[in-house]
C-alpha cells in the first residue's frame, strides 16, 4: 500500500518558513496503529530487533512539523506504519559502494550520482509492495542506509552536514530493472524506481544521537531468508556528510527529505545464472541495519 | 528568487483525497502582486503577448485546491509571480524532439526519458535565476512546453490523458551542463537541473480548453534577443498524451505536478564554436509559445 500524497496546495505552515531548530525529542520514532485503529507516533525505548508488532512504545504527541512531546502513556503496536507520513522528495544516490561499483563494472564518479523517487513511492516497513504488470519482468531490491533530513539545508558544509540530520532508517530502493537498462531508459534511473510504494522505509527513525558513526554500520539484505547483500557502511564512496554537502549546493533539501545513500554489492541483477537473483511474486525482502532494525516487504505482483 | 517549499508536513486536505473533478474556471491563470503588494490569482482575458506588467486581469478567489471563482473585480499586475505557488514535483522529459536527438547524436529511445527537478526549482516568469558559483561554468537553457496536471493521475490511457491536464505554460529547464556530462554525473541528469530556481514557468497557465492541439504549437527561445531554438511541437517524439500514459504507469502523478516535455534543437551546448552558446552572467533567456506567452529570465551569477 502506498502512502498518499502531499497537501502541497495548502498555505505553508508558519512553522515551516525556514531552517528550524530541530526540537525533536525521541530515540526511535515509529508511527503505528493501536488496538482501536488509531494512528499515533511512538518512541521505542529499546533497540528495534525482530518484529515490532505487539511491542510497547511510549506515545508521542505532535508531529515532525511541531516537534514531539512525550505523553508518559505506553501502548502496543498493532500495525506498524511508515515512520514518515509524507516526504517532499526521496533523493537517491547511485553507485556509492566500492564493491558494488566493481560488480557493476562502473568507474567511480567524482561526485555522488543522483536520481529521485517521488513522495508517493513511500511505503511502510511491513507493507506489501504492489508491482505493476510492466514492472515485474526484472524486479530487484537495493538495501540502503536512509537519512532523514531534520531541518532545511542549503549550502551546508561537510563539517556541519550531520547537524541537519534528524535520524537514520533502513530503505529499499525497489527497482524495475527492465526500465533502468540504457536501451529503455535513455540512461536515466528515475522512472524505473518511481512506482508507487517503491521506497519502503523503517521500521523506526533512529535519532542521530543514538548512532555514534553512520559510517560504521552493518547492513544485511535477505531474500526469502537468504543473504544477498552484506556490507559495512565504511565501504561507501561518499560519506553521508559529503552527500549532504553535495546535494545542498545551491539546492534546498527540505526538512523531511529522505536520502537513500546507495546500495552495496549483491543486487539481483548481477547474480548468476542470469535472472536467478531477480524478485518473483511473493518474494520477501528483509533489510537489516544493526542498531536501526529490519524492514520486511513482500512483493505482490498485480 | 526561488519559490519556497511545501507544507508537506501538514495534515492532508480533505479536498485532496483522490482524483477530483477539475472545477477550475479560468482562461489564463496568473498569480500577481497588485499596487498594494497583495498576492492574488487573476484571469487574463486576452492572449498574453508582450510584457504583462501593468495589464488588467480579473481577480479570482480560491486556489488550485478549492478551485477558483470570478470576483468581477479587475486589477493591474504590478509584479508577475510564478502561476503555481508550489508543486509536488517537476517531471522532465529528455530527448523528445527528433531534431534535438539528431543534434545530440542520440538514438531515439522506446520510452520517454525521465528525470526530475524538486519543488524548490520553481521560479517566476520574470524572476532572476540565481546561479550558484559551481553551476556557472557551462550554464544552458532549454525552452519547453510545460504541462500542468489538474487531477491525480494513475494508470491513465493515452486516450484519456488530456482529461488530466489543467493547462499549459512555458518552461525553461535551466541546466548546469558541467554536472550533466557523463564524467561528472555518472549519467544521471537530476543534479545538474535541480538547483533552486532552475525551473521558471509562466507567464500564465492557459486552460487546456483554449489550446486546440498541444502538438501544433510554435516555440521560440531567444538569448539576449537572438533566436536559438525554434520548433513546432509536432516534432515531438512522444506526444503529451503518450507521456502522461507512460509516467502514470503504476505511479501517481499528483495534481499540481508539472511536466516539462523536452527541448528542441538549438541548446547552447552544441553551438559552434564550442562554449559560444552557453549562458553568461546577466544573459536574458526569453521563451515564447504562441497562444501561451513569454517567459523572460535573467541569469545572475552569485
Amino acid at each position: 500500500m502506498s502512502v498518499s500524497g502531499q497537501s502541497f496546495l495548502k498555505p505553508e505552515s508558519t512553522l515551516y518558513s525556514g531552517p528550524h531548530t530541530n526540537n525533536m525529542s525521541f530515540q526511535r520514532l515509529v508511527r503505528f496503529g493501536n488496538a482501536e485503529g488509531k494512528t499515533q507516533y511512538g518512541d521505542l525505548k529499546k533497540e528495534a530487533t525482530g518484529d515490532l508488532i505487539g511491542q510497547e512504545v511510549e506515545v508521542l504527541k505532535g508531529d515532525l512539523d511541531t516537534g514531539f512531546t512525550a505523553t508518559g502513556k505506553t501502548e502496543k503496536i498493532k500495525e506498524l506504519l511508515c515512520p514518515l507520513e509524507r516526504i517532499p522528495l526521496c533523493v537517491c544516490i547511485g553507485l556509492n559502494y566500492k564493491k558494488h561499483a566493481q560488480e557493476a563494472n562502473l568507474k567511480i564518479p567524482p561526485y555522488p550520482v543522483v536520481f529521485t523517487k517521488p513522495a508517493d513511492a513511500l511505503n511502510g516497513p511491513y507493507s506489501d509492495v504492489s508491482i505493476h504488470p510492466e514492472a515485474q519482468g526484472m524486479l530487484d531490491y537495493e538495501g540502503e542506509l536512509t537519512v532523514v533530513i531534520g531541518k532545511d539545508a542549503k549550502n551546508v558544509s561537510e563539517a556541519d552536514a550531520l547537524d541537519y540530520v534528524l535520524g537514520y532508517t533502513v530503505g529499499n530502493d525497489v527497482s524495475a530493472r527492465n526500465f533502468q537498462l540504457p536501451d529503455t531508459s535513455g540512461g536515466q534511473f528515475c522512472f524505473a524506481k518511481s512506482f508507487d510504494g517503491f521506497a519502503p522505509i523503517g521500521p523506526a527513525i533512529v535519532s542521530k544521537d543514538l548512532i555514534r558513526d553512520p559510517q560504521q554500520l552493518h547492513l544485511v539484505t535477505k531474500v526469502n531468508g537468504k543473504v544477498r547483500q552484506e556490507t559495512e557502511t565504511s565501504d561507501m564512496i561518499f560519506t553521508i556528510s559529503k552527500i549532504i554537502e553535495h546535494l545542498s549546493k545551491g539546492t534546498t533539501l527540505r526538512k523531511g527529505t529522505i536520502i537513500q545513500t546507495g546500495t552495496p554489492s549483491g543486487v539481483g541483477l548481477f547474480m548468476e545464472p542470469k535472472g536467478f537473483g531477480l524478485l518473483k511474486d511473493r518474494d520477501v525482502v528483509e533489510i537489516s541495519i544493526d542498531g536501526i532494525g529490519s524492514l520486511r516487504n513482500k512483493m505482490v505482483f498485480e
